[in-house]
């Protein structure tokens, strides 16, 4: 009998998670992967700490190394980089940088783990040196390299989501004076205005320049390097600038071979991950995910639903019964000591999304407001007006504030309505929350109204 | 008409909330609550790290004064001990201990918030100075008093429970020799002895004499004070001692009026805190309440459930449609750093509620391993072997591990497999938590079992 080739196109956290359950499941299938890189399972997530400084050897980010795969029996072929996808002859084209050679690989199942890239900025001085993404371990390498040998005093952060917030941190934490600009009316598109305005503070309170409604209009050069970046709201100083405008998917293999797409071009994908064809999975950030509260699949590409729809991914071409149910929208970082969390649907969200809504703030602190080390946060709890039914929360705060989004995103994966949840038997004592958590007290407020 | 008379017994959380609710939503009601002390409202879980010297001022942990509540318009009475139940004439006989006389008080409806006591042990030499309980304001400050003006230099602690580890940090943390001695094999019975024993390593590297299996049988006097304990496993130096070995409820004024009484002699009450009588409420630490996974009402006192339970006896009363909806078992400690924390049933409680159980544990970190600040937490899972279904977690750990806890408590409440939790969309970056949160990883460990 002839052994089954298992393909997987990208080395990172969807697909080497998926290669992983393959090998282990099905000893006797062939498992080969394809990676551009020379990395392989990297946090991505941490690619910003290693630019702050607090994360100091590259290494000790990459989870799991090429040659650790090699040795589970993965044929893992770095500098690889699939070009074309023939679902016909069941084959994918490589070209394979190394030998600077193109070939054709066979394939009996195909996993697209191809992941997302960062958006570019259409505008004049894109290219010029000392303006850098931050997405992959090179990105970062390349990034520290420059602060290392050109010494900045001054950089830029162009765009307020999650990374723009992160190496804002970053560049603050290495004493760079540092101007933030978002296109939009506030940073962390994410969150509500209210719940942005908190964050938006903390920037300010740590020296950063906030300016908001200023699209990029441009970057200003002085010796071939970044000098400043223009907007429509002012030009601002920067000897180093990092673009961070949200990703997209990297779909096209998939498009051009006919594979249905959904949201923002993502491979759409069921809960066994597999795509609308019969021999191709695909998973992680090039897939879209089904949204449990909106009830339909979305692009909201994360770390933590790339390693979910890898393993099931992976659990399904093995045969066994695995189902990835789907995200609510859970999504965490921090400015500093100011900790950010958010699930479920956003008031603006969940009335785009035609809810009725109600919502509740408000400020509490992580512990009991006489303990020492207690500090401020704040939490929205929105929900459903007719129902009842939890929709989502926000959470702005200090050390040990975010981490409670938890408990929302599992009330909700449950369909809680407020009532449920205020009476939830959480875990109270004087160093980890008000007798009531403050999580309960916003839903609480909603509660009365309902 | 006659304005309606509602009667209180007890000032502190369970009594009060309930008092509050009635005064805001029966504006008509006369609200009268008797309090035996001086103090309503405190937060009873505060008072080891008022021993501790965490907190310094002891009117930080009254959360609303007599005077707060009168101004409420609540007619409080305090050194007001009531000392019978008239069910059939509908009357509380009070001893009021500042003007030294007894009357009888006529009452419409009676909520009954008598809290609980702690439990003594019947030995000789018992009531020795320097011999502490630790259930009441009162008692926190004999006991700082006698640390500030006897000096002591070795300290005993009785019991391995919340209390006695409580107690144990503000001894250690005051620069105390301490002994902890438990009459039974390990600290924390409500924990299993995998994860007690993590806590008692902490107890021992923080230089607590940890004695096990060690039941007292007295103490040993030197000039009319506590010089030592006696066990049946050795004698031990203590110049100050505090005894915590659980508490039982305050059911007695129940019990002689007829009233039925469940769990270790709690007062039985229903899901809107009504006793067997028909006008009379109960809740907190005096009252027994419905657990969600066992099935039935049990004694499990905490501050948390006193409030919850005070607040729907209050709706109750004010004829709103409130429902307390049970408990988990949750419950949260920590010694020093190590942060201990629990819901659900342990191994040992499952398999005596009569569950075939299947279980996991997996030491993890509180952050990503590469992250700094990260630190380590054990968590063991326990689940129904045949339906997948998760009982109950344990957590032991860092700084940063403890109220993952709510996530489990939040999924038991909502009855869900393991199969349902290893895919919840909980929050995760670098400084937030490992990829995998370290409670889903252990969950996956059994998932593959089931």
């Amino acid at each position: 009998m002839k052994r089954e080739r298992i393909v997987i196109v990208g080395g990172d956290a969807a697909g080497m998670s998926a290669a992983s359950q393959v090998r282990r499941l099905l000893p006797e299938a062939e498992v080969i992967a394809f990676e551009r890189t020379t990395h392989t399972s990297y946090a991505l997530c941490g690619l910003p700490y290693l630019v702050a400084g607090l994360v100091t050897e590259p290494s000790r980010l990459v989870a799991r190394t090429p040659e650790a795969h090699r040795r589970a029996g993965i044929d893992l072929r770095l500098r690889s980089e699939v070009t074309g996808l023939d679902l016909d002859r069941h084959e994918v084209v490589v070209w394979d940088a190394e030998a600077r050679r193109e070939y054709r690989q066979a394939f009996d199942r195909l996993v697209l783990a191809t992941g997302a890239r960062p958006r570019t900025l259409a505008v004049p001085g894109r290219d010029l040196h000392g303006i850098f993404t931050l997405h992959s371990l090179d990105d970062a390498l390349a990034l520290a390299a420059w602060l290392e040998q050109v010494r900045p005093r001054t950089a830029v952060v162009v765009g307020g989501g999650y990374v723009g917030i992160e190496v804002a941190e970053a560049f603050v934490a290495r004493g760079l004076a540092t101007t933030l600009v978002e296109g939009t009316s506030q940073v962390l598109p994410m969150l509500d205005a209210d719940m942005a305005g908190l964050v938006q503070r903390a920037l300010e309170e740590a020296g950063v320049r906030l300016v908001t409604g200023a699209p990029v209009v441009g970057f200003e050069a002085r010796g071939g390097r970044i000098a400043a970046v223009v907007t429509t709201n002012g030009t601002f100083e920067g000897e180093v600038a990092v673009v961070g405008i949200g990703v997209e998917p990297n779909s096209e293999l998939a498009r051009d071979a006919g594979l249905e797409l959904g949201d923002r071009n993502a491979i759409h994908v069921d809960e066994r991950c597999r795509t609308s064809a019969p021999s191709v999975w695909a998973a992680g950030d090039c897939a879209d995910a089904y949204h449990r509260i909106l009830g339909r699949s979305v692009y909201f590409p994360l770390g933590t639903t790339a390693n979910k729809q890898g393993r099931v991914c992976g659990l399904d071409l093995a045969g066994r019964p695995a189902r990835f149910p789907g995200i609510v929208g859970t999504a965490i970082t921090r400015f500093a000591e100011t900790e950010i969390a958010r699930t479920g649907l956003t008031e603006r969200e969940a009335r785009a999304a035609g809810f009725e809504v109600t919502v509740g703030s408000v400020r509490s602190t992580t512990r009991s407001g006489y303990f020492p080390g207690a500090t401020w946060m704040t939490v929205k709890v929105v929900a459903d007006a007719r129902s009842g039914r939890l929709l989502g929360a926000q959470i702005v705060g200090g050390p040990g504030s975010g981490k409670r989004i938890d408990t929302v995103a599992t009330a909700l994966t449950a369909g809680m309505t407020l009532e449920e949840f205020i009476y939830l038997d959480l875990a109270y004592a004087p160093p980890f929350s008000p007798v009531w958590d403050p999580v309960v007290v916003a839903a609480r407020k909603l509660a009365r109204e309902v």
